[in-house]
């Protein structure tokens, strides 16, 4: 595995080993999703240029797109003034979010309620089956 | 204080009762910065529409600009899929970034090492003072 230990170094993992990444679409602009790290993830990212993640809840390291084929491709990794947080930009196959949209801020306040403002754009059972 | 009841139940707040905020500049699309909001922090928000954060590090509410004048104003705010992250799309006064620069995620990685990428705008000491 590539060596990423001076990359590391800027990086302040939290008490889980966690450093928390906003992927963005590098062209538009747009914030696509928001997953976590470990230094592993870090380290597949950077070898392979496709994002790796880590799940909590499942607690297993994953490549964004592994089931679904809605992979991500990084373009530019940016780390934060305090180091504590990672913005990758990145290059977005389909939709980014398990619900079948674009991204995963489909849900805005409006005058105190919470309203849905983006469209499905793939059935999810399309994204993983059955 | 504002009644936000209703949109608090569709937000998953960590151990700790705080929720990761991306704050986005709403025109250019630029991500501005990652901060922590408790439900006060959020209540605060929508309340006055300046951006209202969490201090971890000072366990205390602070409103983004009031020491500095460095101001955020609320222009959209949305949760995403799993309700685990908020993404703020804000109107922001300067720069939003500490050290002086528009935004805080200015060191990027490069050929295997982190370059600071982004110029400062304003010195330090003329956002905090002495």
């Amino acid at each position: 595995m590539k060596d990423v230990t001076a990359i590391l170094e800027h990086i302040r993992f939290d008490a889980a080993g966690l450093v928390p990444v906003i992927a963005q679409q590098h062209d538009t602009g747009e914030v696509l999703m928001m997953a976590w790290m470990n230094r592993e993830a870090i380290a597949k990212t950077l070898e392979t240029g496709q994002m790796h993640f880590w799940s909590r809840s499942r607690a297993a390291l994953w490549r964004k797109g592994e089931e679904s084929g809605q992979t991500q491709a990084l373009v530019e990794l940016h780390i934060d003034c305090d180091g504590d947080t990672l913005l990758a930009k990145v290059s977005q196959k389909g939709v980014a979010c398990h619900t079948g949209r674009r991204h995963c801020f489909f849900n805005r306040i409006i005058n105190g309620k919470v309203e849905v403002t983006e469209a499905q754009l793939v059935p999810p059972e399309r994204l993983y089956g059955d």
